[in-house]
């Protein structure tokens, strides 16, 4: 073989996702760009918030002054300090600096905690619908990803969850809002999901960690609190990045904290800072790490994307389309009239809109639409999704 | 196990290397920073030129504007295109944007190429001395680092690395110029290399890679030319990193490129960019993309680099060192007067000199500095270096 094996296969697994991906450009240059109603990248759309291009010209003003160099490999003292003061005052924990390392955004920091935690065969469970890339990260680390169904709404189906916890599971990993869905989970399932894993636990005699991974936290609609995790289980570990609620994906900066609390806290985070730098990453961005922490507490206007959710919504609503309204980030996950959703997506295509099928997110009979688009292109891909939808029907 | 076992081994392998680096802040504030000689960690203290940092305030500015969203996952076409062009110019070989994907620095890149080449138990060969990273790279990717050791001198043994190459050899990785030695191998060596490479390929019907991590290729003395990987092997692919050339190694930005003409060009490509993905890096910091193909060319002033060699190579000759002079990079790395480099290490620490036993690179009866310190640190710490000599011998 000219590559390894286990990338050829990730590859062809996740090869007509890309195809979707793909398509996009190439229908733009045939249609023209405002005729391609391109749903299926979560790249949000919304320009990065006033206090953050503050603070990004201060500090590259400045950098010629402090330097670019290496930083400590779970970032600089003084923005560990400021993410965890910020952690301390939103999920009234207490976080302090020792707790927290900076990392290249949620992906990054998921990676390097299950390179700390992940031995060959490990099994690391999460409810589905889920983020497909969650598959590659456990199998980077010799683990492997196990699913459980949620509820007909996409709420945790805990019995399910219970059933499907065995002596391998080293963690249980939840997304919370949630991509596709934009479902978010209560506190009272939470603590379920908490005391489960604290029986399962004992009966196994081993810890099982609780992941959360929570870029879309602060994407929220109609008033609606995403609980802490820390409040629910002590040996949880947080991941999030600051791409959405800053809209700057691009720029690879979030972190992680691990539970104050937590059973083997030192060994956790010297795990995960010895991970973060073998695994290539060394340290987030410099630049990037001061930017945020002095624009901490800054997120872009969610009343924009509350407003898209209202768009297509209602439209898809009126069209005949069957779904959950999501409580937060930027997805609509409908029900396609069809089981075989690539066929629906097929169909979706003649009229020029790319949305992703569900079964890339371990849910056939779905689809996923990212609506962080601009309020014209939602409104004006409609008709498109009423004509398809009833060319099915 | 609270933590997984192989981060756990890593955690332990590297510590008295970490506790090195850790000795450095309690010993400056017990003694005061101008009176302890940190030549412990390769963080360059050069400034970036001017040229980056204009850059960099240009790409914020228009940031605004264009933007920090997720590039494509390889890099932003107009900066591989940029990054190809340089190539081009620079080594002689037909390179387009086809070949470059944008990297979390070269620690990103050496972990993307083994990600996307290496099955379980392939073997990587690089010659001792070498940076002791390495193994665990390999490792992160199910493979093993293997070494061949070089000669007296450090220049490439061809026997020792013909001998050293197995069926289950997937790639050779070398680093010129050098870290920790700062040889550079010439020409000849490395087209001879290539020629192994070449048969044993044959002999074994596969294809092994020469992987060729340049972070130093900028950083060279007495106008070396560092020769071009691409002339000498054509299943090759280069890593490197604006770290050291613009001194921003705390931002995360360098590039791998594969050769034009290997046989697996499009395979290898599309592996390493879903490896990019997968691994959490996504793609590389995004402003900083911007600003490296803004400032591209834009190289520190090495003469500094050099006078602070003629310095430490000066002041050791004369304390009665024995060392090879280094051709490039900012280390420089001489024998202990006895065969226990720790032991040796440990007497220049009483001198309040930090150093680097060599038994982290492979070689153990050596010790590496890190000149890459301001002239005054140099200066003042020669009379520690000499009575530590002094009284081993």
């Amino acid at each position: 073989m000219s590559i390894a094996k286990m990338i050829q296969e990730s590859v062809e697994k996740s090869s007509w996702i890309r195809k979707m991906f793909e398509e996009g450009p190439k229908m733009k240059a045939q249609f023209g760009a405002e005729n391609v109603f391109d749903f299926s990248l979560g790249n949000p759309n919304l320009q990065a918030p006033a206090e953050f291009h503050k603070a990004l010209a201060k500090v590259t003003a400045e950098s010629v002054e402090f330097g670019h160099g290496y930083t400590p490999n779970p970032g600089y003292p003084f923005v560990r300090k400021a993410v965890a003061d910020f952690i301390r005052q939103e999920q009234g924990i207490a976080a302090t600096e020792e707790e927290v390392i900076m990392t290249c955004g949620a992906a990054g920091a998921l990676n390097v905690i299950l390179k700390a935690i992940l031995d060959p065969g490990d099994e690391v469970l999460c409810p589905a619908p889920y983020f497909v890339e969650y598959g590659f990260y456990a199998q980077n680390h010799g683990g492997v990803l196990k699913t459980a169904p949620t509820n007909e709404d996409f709420t945790l189906d805990l019995d399910a969850m219970a059933r499907a916890i065995t002596d391998k599971t080293k963690a249980v990993l939840v997304n919370s809002p949630n991509n596709p869905t934009g479902q978010v989970y209560s506190e009272e399932s939470l603590k379920a999901l908490g005391k489960i894993l604290e029986d399962k636990s004992k009966q196994y005699n081993k810890t099982i960690y609780l992941l959360s991974d929570e870029p879309y936290r602060k994407i929220v609609f109609d008033s609606i609190q995403v609980p802490s995790l820390f409040s629910c289980y002590k040996e949880s570990i947080v991941a999030t990045s600051y791409s959405k609620d800053l809209s700057i994906p691009g720029e690879r900066i979030g972190w992680l904290c691990v539970h104050p609390e937590a059973t083997y806290k030192a060994q956790l985070v010297g795990a995960m800072a010895m991970a973060n730098r073998i695994l290539g990453f060394v340290n987030a961005p410099g630049l990037m790490q001061r930017a945020v922490a002095a624009s901490i507490g800054a997120t872009v206007d969610v009343s924009q994307y509350a407003e898209k959710r209202e768009l297509i919504c209602n439209g898809l609503k009126e069209a005949g389309y069957t779904f959950t309204k999501p409580a937060g980030a930027f997805y609509l996950f409908p029900k396609t009239p069809t089981e075989d959703d690539v066929a629906f997506v097929r169909a979706l295509q003649k009229e020029r809109i790319l949305v992703v099928p569900g079964r890339g997110f371990g849910a056939p009979g779905y689809f996923r639409i990212a609506f962080c688009m601009d309020n014209a292109t939602i409104t004006n891909s409609l008709p498109g999704f009423a004509k398809a939808l009833k060319e099915f029907k």
